[in-house]
């Protein structure tokens, strides 16, 4: 634990200059898409495959009286299959990131928080009329011996000119709790759903199917042996 | 009759380890979308041309308590013409793959069963509401000798949380009745219409549009002919 | 007249064979995007540009049994001008395509009817609930010598299944009218909506906006000549 | 003051030919586009990045009795940073265009005057349902010396056919106020919605996710360095 917390500790002040500027955060994001990969635990004969490299940095941002928050969409991770195919190794995520307010118009990134919407997440929040309300919890380090040493909450609660979207991080190695309450209006909620609606196929990796071009098929004979065994796409197991 | 379903049962121990990989049915897609260009009835001057290889696998998957099911698009499949312009010959479909729990995380994937919704049972999903419900009902071997002999029906039930998604395959040859019931959340269910709503169009051989680039017209004398015969697109038949 | 009538008359035997033949159509609505080219009013200094070859073919067809429709989006003309830029010379349609039916799951594509909706009536379509109903008028050579010769009408009407979607078509010189009238399910609405309202940009030359890259820009001496001439997009005329 | 009223002035003159031709507006929005990169106000080490060349003239018009408008999407400019990747530095915006009739069907597009909505004011009409209103302010000069000298206001008036679209500009420098009024049906509204909600992601830059092909990542070391670090996006600060 002390240990956990120490190595902690360091690796804040270690990235505090860094976290001072703005990039930091998406060279961190760049390390984190690499680290997606090797990391995935499914043994496999593939090659790793990442976006890495030729990113665009596009986050929408809102900033209001007494936090900001940015949406920035992370996309999915791939694995070459020794047959050439691509396969999903890690969906992508809406990444949501807090900063508390610390002057007109300043922002402390340094204190920067993030919560990571899941694609069926951003499905609940595609489905959030005006009068709705929904909250996620997320523990960062679930399944790893870190669990429930970090709590984080994301609560999205309609108002009279909108929502309000609050993020609250427990942690219970530094013994903090952070909170960050940003009203969003109709309008920027609209951006939101919308934009995301736009991702979620690409955080899915369906919108690859469009780079899929058609080839000429020439193997006739070895189409020929599978019509029998498959004459439907439903027809047998 | 016997024939058939001895060759159904061998067809089902040959592929029972390939079934248990994980890879095995994106395998028999890719055949599969290979033998959906061989079998085209149509008779035709054209090639045909295939997506195979370089493919994507991307599915969505709800696992729940009693069975799990995946969400795939498959894409259409392409015919050259003699012009040099594409034709699609067989339209693609969003496949749903179910299989039955065998412990908790555990699904027995080598007794899935498969349901392809065409372009207008996908446009029926996107029109359902949080209170409707929906049932569609195949016969994969549908004009062919083996008509009637496997029955599928797929339900789509509006529940206080979401829906139920039961698929119900009969099986004459092999005197079997499979019945897979799968809750689903209003937010998954919203993942499924967004990724659908966004995939129907690649289904449709629509997103094809995007992909063309255009040329100077240098053949004025050929259009200079043809403008007396065709003043208008609705002009004449 | 009597010239123009026989003209229409001998068109149409000319095409006959043509139209008995799948294909036929394509042809000719290449041979018509060939035209809007040619056709363009406006003078230009620019060069005539085309999305002629290299064409998809991916029509929706609805099969019903008195008549039978196919939806198909046909691009956009765009010129080049001699800044290399690109400009849309002819808006895009959505191409309805009648045929009445002669038999079971027949259709007699030789006496079909042509009806394109214009981006705005597309926008007219995407806007009908399930109770809406909506009338379109055309007359395929208004502003030419055959203005008022023939006179077409679409109605799109709700009814409990869905909408009947019905063609009529007044032919002064040959006095003909003609009536095709196609019951069409909310499921087969809703693809249509879908993939009309995934078109639509297309259709107006939008989603060529994915298509540009960025460059690098290295004429910094004349940008600093407009940095004074220009300091907003709206601040002066 | 009368210096830059003078300059106003005297650029108004030099601009008024080219403001004739129809092209003139889309040369200025390039070179705008251009000054967008070279004005961007903070410094960074990389390298700037246009859409300049290339570009697709598309916009929509809406053609009324006493004035008319066009849309236009505006893309984003974006800035290379040494690491190869991009990043958004001018968000795109909707370029509305308006024009005062001075006859049937003609235009003195000389007169036009612009009005650039922003991502959140794009969010702002996709919410608007047909009994909304909603008004837009602009001071094209804010932040700058000529701040409060020319105020305009978007107003989008529900009526009972569709909405009153106006645009006012008053211009102290001048002592010109200008109003425009355009009633858009129903049916055109939705036009503009479907293709701001497409255009939307591209203002944003969120398109650009979709141009991003996937790479072996060779440099496992690194990336096992890394592991340690970021265990979880969210894990950190």
């Amino acid at each position: 634990m002390m240990k956990l917390s120490r190595s902690l500790l360091s690796s804040r002040s270690q990235l505090s200059e860094k976290l001072l500027a703005g990039e930091a955060n998406y060279v961190r994001d760049g390390l984190k898409s690499h680290v997606l990969i090797s990391q995935a635990g499914m043994s496999t004969t593939g090659h790793d495959v990442s976006a890495k490299g030729g990113r665009i940095f596009a986050p929408y941002y809102v900033y209001k009286g007494k936090a900001a928050f940015s949406v920035d969409p992370v996309l999915p991770t791939f694995m070459k299959l020794d047959s050439g195919d691509l396969k999903v190794k890690r969906k992508g995520v809406i990444l949501l990131t807090f900063a508390p307010a610390i002057g007109e118009r300043k922002y402390d990134w340094a204190k920067k928080q993030h919560f990571a919407l899941s694609p069926t997440e951003v499905g609940s929040l595609l489905t959030m009329g005006p009068r709705d309300s929904s909250e996620f919890f997320h523990d960062p380090a679930m399944l790893s011996s870190n669990a429930g040493q970090m709590r984080k909450s994301l609560s999205i609660k309609a108002n009279a000119d909108g929502f309000f979207i609050s993020l609250n991080v427990a942690n219970n190695i530094l013994k903090t709790n952070e909170r960050f309450v940003v009203p969003v209006t109709t309008a920027e909620f609209a951006v939101m759903k919308t934009a995301c609606s736009f991702a979620l196929p690409h955080l899915m990796g369906w919108d690859r199917l469009t780079n899929q071009l058609p080839r000429s098929s020439t193997d006739s004979s070895s189409s020929s042996k599978v019509d029998q065994q498959f004459l439907n796409l439903e027809w047998d197991k």
